[in-house]
């Protein structure tokens, strides 16, 4: 039974236009099952889309939270030490960042959807804030504008996302590759990793510079600054960090002894310090005092003047951008691992919201780390109360043990950076895109070394940069093979691919890449002609010219009015060589723009054809009747 | 005969990136032919590829040279007028215009390879010029500086030209869409015709902004400058010019008529006003005094310096590659015609060292304007020698009858701008456009309401940014669809273009759209697992549930490590739920990545199939078995 090309079904430029539109902002259609409810259910509905509290808050049982509990606890441990670290990586008072651990968990417990992601601050994305922050004001000069602008920026970083959620603009985030982030994350650390040598060798002074050079050098340079008490605390913190992970990947069972060691190592280092009357004399420097009390508002404190503004937008735009890349990155593989989906748009609104409250109540920028989250997950939380129950123990210490955590030795917090931002090299990860893919690899590379010798935002572009490159290449040189028959089948394939397959002769059967743009329509006519040359020449002549070049579309998913002109430019100048050009499986988006711009009926409805085997058989009957006619004088 | 997907071919790194270089850089590779000649002649090759009249030039003919003659003369009588006009659109001194029209043709015939392209000043180009640096110098203020910076602005053309040839990055201007070009060239030409009331009114006082609104306030506003006489001449000189327009369109073989017509109205309108003593008191404004005398060196005048330089790099990029996008369409829309084809980088290292050779010699910005190539193809030139002829007429008029035109009315320069704009009113291609592609007629809006009621470049970049975006959004959400077998066939399509198509139950196949990238990534996982979400739930439980779901990669081609890593997300999360996940005709370049990332193991080569035809029976065969081992209790 043969088949021919439905060149009937169209879709008008409304449902096109309707469907390509659900496509790119609502894939996932959360609100396709409400359309047969009544309004009132419907609105009820769209509300617990919006705040899933509701959704799970009125079913939660009290076994679900004896796990969320635990869950809680133990990623409070983990958040205070971290807090305090990641504070003084964006030289802000460490109080800010306790602050950050108590607000924003609260407010992702209302408006979250992930039962697994754990609220926290991050180490790259407080580093890049203050490399970003200092190019107007630095913490020296002019400590309480430099807060407000941090603040500043936690305000535009949860507008942007926000916005960006809302007008489910979620997949401008997919531009920003995995291996942009391995890269990125690794050269962090890597720069992290260099940085805290000034904690661990107890150095008092130090550059401001964040590249790798100036890191190294400082080091070297104020050598008489370096205290060997300092190193010997900071080298068993260290071995015991790093034993407490190690047990973990040994019995994954234990990772709550990995989650708490860095809290022991504080509470261990603070009585160490105390104890030593800790200070300079005993070359241990602590991190001195922390107010007790709750985060005081700061809403009146955000700076939206001119000179310092544009900089408060560009490190909260860029932070943002990085931290829900990773935030939504960890939520969708945690997700993967139970199996479940999460709405990427949704979760970006929550994220928003929680920075945008957080900046106005002293916090900075958060969103949910790996690290954390993966405890977290582990440690058996069901909902994101475990999230609220982080946010209690957080305010606990705030209200009544913050005084005490004045004695945490800077050593004790370096060990703590340390170990973790080696736990953010993924070195497995960058030898599996060396083996699989090159140009990915080359893309991490950018990131990997342009963060630590470049600076933290060239290194990004860069590699950012690069990906947008090559994605744009891919449109403007789509891949074109020539096709062979498969011995003793009616399969169309490749012939560099498959050797053994076969073509007819006077027939030449391209298979043209998609899509059919702008941008590569003038290459895939000179590359058509081209193909139509190499294949004249190579063939002896004794075989004849070519007679027929067949296009298969099968591999084309949309065309524009240059791809249609360039088809048009192709019949015509193959024309004039006295070939005809044969059209094969055009899909319905294509049809609907052949018939339209009537290519149609310029190669003729008898030359389209449903399938290559479909095509060749026409042109060699076509071939034999031509010869035929010419032969018998 | 049964084939299996070829796993065994792969290709080095080496030979992909070599592969995937020369498709990017060197697509036409101009020197292939070269590989076995001895250096020497080699060498020689090369010098006549790179500087083509070597080529043509031993080998030129009389009659060829007679054939050039007499187009080289007809395009010179368009370059007077036009030149004077264009200049003025660009507020430089009409002379200016003249010497552009004198070394850039001398340059392009020694470098330029096209036959048919005549070169000369372009209108849109010049006003865009003018926008731009008018930003930081009037040419009221400072003529002077205004003037270098035009010419500084032409030696950046040049050298962006140059540079992009070099590096042949030549497909860049490939991103700047015809539709885009359409509608900025219809825009400008609105704009234009609209500044063109200020000469055939006789006004002397006038707006130096470029937007509509402004343009159209200004002749209002300035109403008691108005000349009746101005106007009465300037409708007598439209009237002939579109006359003979129209009698081209009638008769093509009066082609010529056409093209000489504005020197006659220039020459006649030069007699009327000198006969009347021409000036304010009869109400016909002159162009006033030109000077006698060939280009002066004004390499010395370029103006290099901070604040001023920047809009020369600016004015000179964007005019550059707008010039360029022209120039090469023109050359490759004439070369069609004939059936020549023209190396479009080449090319650019002609037009790049015209215009940096042009900017030392008081020439401003030039390319090959539609019009004016298309005067010279039709009035037969065979070599670039008619662009030398034209130079040569031009430098005949400089040396003795330039004082002449300073009679010429700015009416009659109006008369000829206006129907020289009207022809790049290409309503009929924006109607084409709207039939064909609603997204291109939107881009091609863009541009064309964007530059008069925004600014020029403003326009320009809103039309270039939504086409980018759209090439993005295809990269983004690649199209998948639900495949079907054709009723008595083996052949499976698109379930909805073809409405009769059948599917095997508990067997989902799926057609996945290419290229699979980081940018896609996320969305195909989460549109497969819909996809199996939303045939659950149409397929009735009596015919149970999915069992497999192919994936049909002929469309994909290339896969990146996002990609890869998708793959293996969709099969664990199939796994999960009991479904088992076939992968059908990958292509050599996925089937590299996926031998390298292990994901064939992951699969089973027992699951990779070549056609969907042989994943079916073998789904099928093996759905058989499972349930006549679950059956028989």
């Amino acid at each position: 039974m043969r088949h021919e090309v439905n060149l009937i079904e169209t879709r008008t430029f409304g449902s096109t236009l309707r469907s390509r539109l659900k496509e790119i902002f609502i894939p996932d259609d959360p609100f396709s099952h409400l359309q047969d409810l009544p309004p009132r259910s419907k609105a009820h509905k769209v509300l617990k889309y919006f705040v899933p509290i509701l959704e799970w808050g009125p079913k939660y049982t009290f076994k679900e939270f004896r796990f969320d509990l635990l869950a809680g606890i133990t990623i409070a441990s983990l958040a205070i030490p971290q807090g305090i670290s990641y504070a003084r990586l964006a030289e802000l008072p460490p109080v800010i960042g306790l602050y950050s651990s108590f607000v924003p968990p609260l407010v992702y417990a209302i408006f979250g959807s992930s039962k697994n992601l754990a609220v926290g601050t991050v180490a790259a994305s407080s580093l890049l804030l203050n490399s970003i922050i200092r190019q107007t004001v630095s913490p020296e000069k002019d400590m309480k504008l430099y807060i407000s602008l941090v603040m500043t920026a936690a305000f535009f970083t949860g507008l942007l996302q926000t916005v960006l959620g809302v007008f489910r603009l979620g997949f401008l985030v997919d531009f920003l590759p995995r291996s942009t982030i391995t890269g990125f994350m690794g050269g962090t650390a890597v720069l992290i990793i260099m940085q805290q040598l000034k904690g661990m060798l107890g150095m008092e002074r130090f550059t401001n510079k964040t590249d790798i050079i100036s890191v190294l050098h400082a080091v070297f340079m104020y050598r008489d600054d370096w205290k060997w008490q300092s190193f010997v605390m900071g080298i068993c913190f260290l071995a015991f960090l790093l034993g407490t992970r190690h047990l973990k990947s040994k019995v994954p069972s234990l990772f709550w002894v990995s989650a708490i060691s860095p809290l022991v190592v504080v509470i261990v280092g603070g009585l160490i310090a105390f104890f030593l009357h800790g200070g300079k004399k005993h070359g241990i420097l602590i991190v001195g005092n922390l107010k007790k009390g709750l985060n005081p508002i700061s809403i009146g404190d955000l700076a939206f003047n001119p000179p310092y503004v544009e900089y408060a937008i560009k490190a909260g735009s860029v932070t943002g951008f990085i931290a829900l890349a990773e935030g939504i990155a960890v939520g969708r593989s945690l997700a993967l691992l139970k199996n479940q989906q999460i709405d990427g748009n949704k979760e970006m609104i929550a994220f928003g919201l929680m920075n945008m409250i957080g900046s106005f109540t002293s916090c900075y920028l958060t969103t949910a780390p790996f690290s954390k989250s993966a405890v977290n997950f582990h440690a058996g939380s069901k909902t994101a109360m475990s999230n609220v129950v982080q946010a209690f123990c957080v305010m606990l210490v705030l209200l009544f043990l913050a005084p005490l955590f004045k004695y945490t030795p800077l050593v004790a917090l370096a060990a703590i950076i340390i170990v973790a931002m080696i736990g953010l090299l993924e070195f497995e990860e960058m030898v599996h895109l060396f083996k699989v893919d090159k140009f990915d690899f080359c893309v991490c590379m950018a990131a990997f070394l342009g963060v630590p010798f470049l600076t933290m935002l060239e290194g990004l572009m860069l590699s950012v940069g690069l990906s947008i490159l090559r994605a744009l290449l891919c449109v403007a040189r789509p891949i074109t093979c020539k096709l062979g028959r498969l011995e003793g089948t009616d399969t169309y394939r490749d012939v560099e691919h498959y050797r053994g397959s076969s073509t007819s002769p006077g027939i030449l059967i391209l298979n043209v890449g998609s899509p059919i743009y702008f941008a590569n329509a003038n290459y895939l006519r000179e590359r058509i002609t081209r193909w139509v040359q190499d294949e004249e020449i190579s063939v002896s002549k004794n075989q004849g010219d070519i007679q027929y070049v067949i296009l298969d579309l099968s591999g084309a998913t949309s065309i524009d009015s240059s791809g249609i002109g360039m088809l048009e430019e192709v019949h015509c100048s193959l024309k004039k060589r006295g070939i005809k050009m044969v059209l094969c499986n055009p899909r319905l988006e294509i049809v609907n723009k052949l018939v339209l711009a009537k290519i149609i009926d310029l190669v003729g409805t008898e030359w389209i054809f449903l399938t290559v085997k479909d095509a060749v058989k026409a042109c060699e009957f076509d071939l034999q009747e031509y010869r035929s006619r010419q032969e018998p004088v």
